[in-house]
């Protein structure tokens, strides 16, 4: 078995907190994404052929893609401590916080970056900021609201435990704060409460998100 | 418990196919969006802040809002048939499946329907027809692959059973063809066969899709 990942990136690093929370260790081999090395034709054929990081190598040679799914994997094999939730009001209170943070946080930075962003040119064919701009508001709101939802629940995105909807959440807002220019609205005092203690986690400080550029 | 939904829009559909896969009957209440009583003060404060469709009541009076933590809540509950696979690997592949299509097929449908639709004025602020023209080009080449990917698997799109991947392709398509204007290309032979044969099943049958304006 073999994670092929670029650990600073936003979605590789949901595997590696997930990881570090679980206590597993799993033999890594780094792809530079900054080389488009996972958008060689090799890579792709070989290991997902949408080119995404990170990929998972199983050792039949099959290959998971996408970050929740690895996560997801690794959840069956090793059940505790559960980051997907146990009962099944847990498991789907977790899901739809996932889906909240991935579809109404992760896709709306996502667009900032690809049509704001010098670095993405290209990446989506014309870059349109007025789409980036648009995006840029409805990251704002999904914030507050965030920020009211802390308010109600018990410290963590989900309710009372840590859970891979805080993983989403914090490599999405430290990507949005750092390369995507999206900082946190000191005002936003339980989102701000929240990532501070969130990041205090030994899981976080093993893997801290990229430096801005 | 109560499914509060609108059986023929593509996020409440997701919901009843997967019921009737299962063959479970939840009681339902139909919130008409049409006249958007969805976005009533008084439906956000009590069933979903962000005022989506479908959402599960439960028992205790707290709810469950998108429609694939839904559908996870009742796979915990009643695990047979697996519509979430079993084994890890499966899991993870579906998972995995289910994540691409979301991500690459259903967001950049909706990004055409809010930006492209004389129905959607004002729902994400001005419509911007060149991000609806983009986003019809990232549709049609998720087709490409999705149909490439069908000519490799075992009949559907996570694999050899149908599973909840199955049910948000369906779902998508079935929305982008009708409403959205975007239809399946005949050349995508894989993908057209796919199509035919699932929508052959009883639960689909039982749960059309909403008929074109």
């Amino acid at each position: 078995m073999k994670l092929h990942t670029y650990p600073t990136a936003p979605n590789p690093r949901r595997v590696h907190l997930y990881l570090a929370e679980k206590g597993l260790d799993v033999p890594c081999e780094t792809v530079d994404i900054m080389t488009r090395q996972n958008r060689t034709p090799e890579f792709m054929a070989k290991r997902n052929p949408l080119g995404g990081l990170p990929v998972l190598e199983l050792d039949d040679g099959s290959h998971i893609a996408e970050s929740v799914a690895i996560c997801r994997y690794f959840e069956v094999l090793h059940p505790e401590p559960p980051l997907f939730g146990t009962s099944a009001e847990e498991q789907g209170r977790i899901e739809m916080w996932s889906r909240r943070i991935e579809l109404n946080v992760a896709r709306p930075v996502g667009m900032v970056w690809v049509h704001g962003s010098p670095f993405t040119k290209g990446v989506v064919g014309k870059q349109l900021p007025e789409a980036a701009e648009q995006n840029r508001g409805i990251v704002k709101s999904a914030y507050r609201f965030l920020d009211e939802s802390l308010a109600q629940s018990g410290g963590f995105i989900a309710g009372d435990a840590f859970s891979i909807a805080d993983i989403l959440a914090l490599t999405t807002i430290d990507f949005a704060a750092g390369l995507v220019e999206i900082p946190l609205d000191p005002e936003l005092r339980e989102l701000n409460a929240w990532h501070e203690r969130v990041s205090k986690r030994p899981s976080v400080q093993q893997h801290p998100a990229a430096a801005p550029r």
